[in-house]
This record gives structure tokens, sequence and C-alpha cells, in this order.
């Protein structure tokens, strides 16, 4: 079916009858705002993700249930880094013409079931036509205490840097991608990615993280941005650095320095904090309950700046400082 | 100055220096989410707008700064529909990689300065590059006590159908653009409308309208859309719409039908809402007191369906039901 023959009042009330409504939303899809109850003493905590068709993802290398899946994901990820509870989506999109109602029926329902995934409803949102390639938006509203909101900025001098997961493995899938050898298995990382609100949210719970972030720039360009706001700096050590055998095994003839792609690659969407040293094994703990595993790359020092230490103990110069969507570069 | 010299982060830190921090914004743009904190015992409101180059704006209409203003206004018609406060902005744009700085200051110049006279705080947001022109989502929140709220579900038969302001304006503005005719100031109608905020809280606040929606699909279609959530029906007398005197005077030429325009032309971006006969004059007076006039309209009836009826009293075929962005037609 052509979305011009089910319009786009009919495709909003489809859209409607499948979002879950949980409870704190008082009025979902349909009037001019939606009206939800916020939880009492708590703060609203609310964050964005803007993905554009061409920059952001490719339609060749990613079905439409899988891009759902993702564009939430990726706002998740920013609400796991803030030990946030996530609870309200909004999402709008500009569709082009040609595009089929199939399309968007998959995308819908990969949003949807990762939505349910994690407990939020989709409570509005706006669908427009568009005559340059599909865009997603999503802005995701959690909630949290005041007091266990982790920001960037409460690094301390003395605290250990830590990262959840591996790092490197979505920036290599692209590389495959962009190489057309790659089996799906292997791009899951880069098109399917993880959120870790499960583990975000423990660690705000028990107070353990004085800063925190998400990796979706990169490595070095997310932990740049935990020191400027904590007024610190950080040295990491990469043998330190957590690495999957699939990303050991596949290395091979895409990056001769098995380090670039997990210093710069980005989208590893794995939880970035420093913590104090005494409560590294309560992470550990928190990390293997959420099923993921929690590794210490470095420490905060008190002179600004990143200082990455390669495995002869000597200085190491990163390659790629992260992505920037305006840079010529 | 090309974006590519200034940088995403660049950018974001221009923004970030210009945006107005409000009480309420815990923590504003610059870390994974934004952090607000409701006021107690109130709901909050969200809505978003998409705005597509080509399919809600052209470029050579519409100067940066305008549209600024305007993205935000979209957003704040909906929650002045609503009877809300509007608090909060989160912003995504998506940019061409030729956009000029100075075309992006511009706009979040005119962004700022809309969202100071509302006393909205901008919070957050994304950037990214677009490879098919420029992408613009708004998400607005706001907040209003329960009992307070508008819905578009509360219409009952015998209540009289009240609309503010003028219609037709900016759908004309709009067809004197296309052919290329108009001087600017006929124009600000469609290029530059004005939310009736302080009106829709008014209204909200002394609890006289028993449904509300703004004028954005034009007025059979959104009067429509408060039809099917009240479960009534409405009956309009043409006689009765408000058209401005410049509406008339620039009608010739355009449209042989004055009614076309204000019933279906859409963008008016006017409040339409029902109320007890007995409460028009209060109505009124709120209008008087926010600068615009409210005039009835028509009536709610039982009977579901919308009745036109024309100046000989016989029923009116609207010769267009709104704006459907997937519609071939």
């Amino acid at each position: 079916m052509r979305l011009a023959d089910l319009g786009e009042f009919g495709f909003i009330g489809r859209v409607a009858a499948k979002a879950a409504v949980a409870p704190g939303v008082v009025l979902g899809i349909g009037d001019d705002t939606a009206v939800t109850s916020p939880t009492p003493g708590m703060h609203t905590l609310a964050t964005a993700d803007l993905l554009a068709e061409g920059v952001h993802f490719n339609l060749e290398w990613i079905d439409p249930y899988t891009l759902g899946r993702k564009s939430l994901a990726v706002n998740l990820s920013d609400m796991a880094a803030m030990g946030g509870i996530p609870r309200h989506a909004i999402l709008s999109l500009a569709v082009p013409a040609q595009m089929s109602v199939e399309f968007l029926d998959s995308f819908m329902a990969g949003f949807i079931d990762q939505a349910a995934r994690f407990g939020v409803s989709l409570i509005g949102g706006d669908t427009s036509a568009s005559l340059g390639g599909l865009f997603i938006n999503v802005t995701l509203m959690g909630e949290q205490y005041p007091q266990k909101v982790i920001t960037r900025g409460g690094a301390r001098a003395g605290d250990l840097i830590c990262v959840s997961g591996t790092l490197g493995d979505s920036a290599l899938g692209l590389e495959m991608l962009r190489s057309g050898r790659a089996p799906w298995g292997s791009l899951r990382r880069h098109l399917d990615p993880e959120p870790r609100v499960g583990l975000g949210l423990a660690l705000a719970e028990a107070a353990i993280p004085t800063a925190m972030i998400d990796i979706s720039d990169g490595l070095v360009a997310d932990l740049g941005h935990i020191m400027r706001l904590s007024a610190c700096g950080g040295r990491v050590e990469l043998s330190s650095l957590p690495l999957s055998s699939e990303y050991r095994e596949s290395l091979a003839g895409y990056a001769a320095d098995p380090y670039r792609l997990t210093l710069g690659g980005g989208e590893d969407y794995e939880l970035l904090f420093t913590l104090p040293a005494a409560r590294v094994e309560e992470a550990r703990i928190l990390g293997e309950a959420n099923g993921v595993a929690i590794s210490v790359i470095g420490s905060v020092v008190a002179e600004p700046g990143i200082t990455l230490l390669g495995e002869d103990g000597l200085s190491y110069e990163a390659p790629k400082r992260g992505y920037d969507h305006f840079s010529a570069t």
C-alpha cells in the first residue's frame, strides 16, 4: 500500500492503536499536546536525537524494523547515562512520498517493541512529507529523583574511569558495511545497539558514578566532555580497553591499529563513568547483574586533557577525535 | 563563515550561550539529557512539530529569523490550545552542508527571541548534517493543573462554537506567495503567525472552553477533530466567519469563493473552541484583554458531522477539507 492511499491521519490512527499507554500517561496520541503526570518529587529528564538518511543510516544496510529499534535506542542510551528512568517518547517522521506503508509499519513495530522493552509510552509526534529522504526525530522524556541524577560534571582527581561492555565493535561493523563484506551477525552492535538502561539506573540508584556519559561520539571525545565539565583530566591505558573476541578476530583487513576504532569510532552506546576507587567492586557486581562487564580503563587526574598510554607505557596519539557533523574533515 | 569552520560543537556552544535559563531548568544544554523540575501538582504537556524544507517552508519566501520564530510559534499554538503554560523547548536541526553560519545564527536568534517572549527555555536538542534540505523539529513542553487542561473531547450539544482572530489570511498569503505578487506585509499571518498563548491560558484559567484546538489543518478539518472526539456535530454559519479587511480587499484575483480559504486553507493558528452559551461574554472580555476578537461562528449539535450554512441559509459544500501530508490530491 502507498502512503498516499492510507493518508496522514490513517497512519496516525494505526500508530495510536498500537502505542501502549503506561501509568502516568493522562492523554496520549490524538490531541494538541500529550499530557503526562510527573511522579511527585522526581525531576523530568529530556533528550532528542535526529537520524537523517544518508548521514546516520543507509536503507541498503538496515531494515526498517531495526531502524525503528535503533532510533529509540540512541535516546535510551542518553537517558541511561543520566541514570534516568525512561517514560515517554515523541516521534517525528518526515517521509518521502514513495515510501511504502509496509516500510513504515515495520519501522513502527520496531520502535514500539523497543519502547515496550523499556517501559516507554509513545505519547505523540508529527508526520510530514519529505522531499529529501527519511528523517526521524525522537524526543525521550524520563524521570529520576534529583539526588540520583548523574551528570558529566562530577569527576574528581583520583577517581577511576570505567566503561561497560566492549568498544569498537560498532565502528568496525560500519567499516565492514562500507566494504560490502560483512555478515549481518557481526554488525549487530552497529545496527541494533543495546542501550544500557538497567545498568545506568542501577549505578545511579547506588550513587556510584561521580560522572557518566554514553559513548556516541567516541571514547576520547566523550571522555573529553566529562573531563571538561569536571575541570579534570583523564589518563587511559590502551591495554585496558575492553575488546570483544569478534572485534579482535575481524579487525584484520580493516585497521592496522587495534585502538583507532575503539578510541574514536563512536556509536558504542556503552556507559563511560568515573567512580571512587573503593566502589569498583560494587559497580562490577551491578554490571554482572545487568549482563554486561565493567572494565577499569584509567584514572582521573588534576591536569586537564586526555592522555592515552600505549602498551609500551608511552603516550599514544589518537588518530581521530570523535565525529563532528559539520566538519569538512 | 561556513558551518564546517565553526563545527557542530562550536555551533552548540554558541546556542547554549544565548539560551535563557528560567526557573525550573536544573540542567540545560550540554549533558546527555536536560533536567527540569516540574511544578508540584501540575501535569506535563508535550507536543512536537516538524518543518521540512519544500513542504512547510520555502527559503525564497521566508527569512531565517522569521523561520526561527515560526518553528516555535506552531508549537506554542498547540500548547495554547490545551490552555498550557509553555516552559521548555528541544530543537533538532538537520542542516545542509552549504548553509552558512550567518543563516543559522539568524534562525537561532528568531527562535530564542520568540522563546523569550513566551517564557520558554531552550534546554536541549540535536544537530545533524542533511543530504536533503533543512529539517526543523521542535518539541515543546509545558505545564498546567490537571483540572485546567482543555482537550478536544468535551464539546456538548448546545454549546456555541467560537474562534479567535480572523481566518483565511494565512492561506491567502500563501497563494499570494505562490503567485509571486505579494508585498511582505500582507504575508505576515502566513510567515510569522502569532500563537494565542495568552488567550488560551486565560480561557483555561477561567474554565470557559468545553473543548479547544488550534486551527492548523483548516477550520473544517479541525472542527471535525473536536466533534469526532466529543461525539457531537457542528453547524457553522459562513456569514459569521471573521474575515479581516485585508483579506476582503486582497481576495480578488485569488479566489472567487470568499470562504474556501477560511474553511480549508489552514495555518491560521487561531483558537477554535466550544463553550456554554452563558459564557460568551466572558470569553469576549478575555479576548479583548489579550488583543484578539472572539467570534461566535456556530453551535454544537447532537448529530455527528459538520454542516456549513451559506449566506442563503442553505447547506454549503466545502471545497477542501484540510491538509494531508501523505495525500496524493
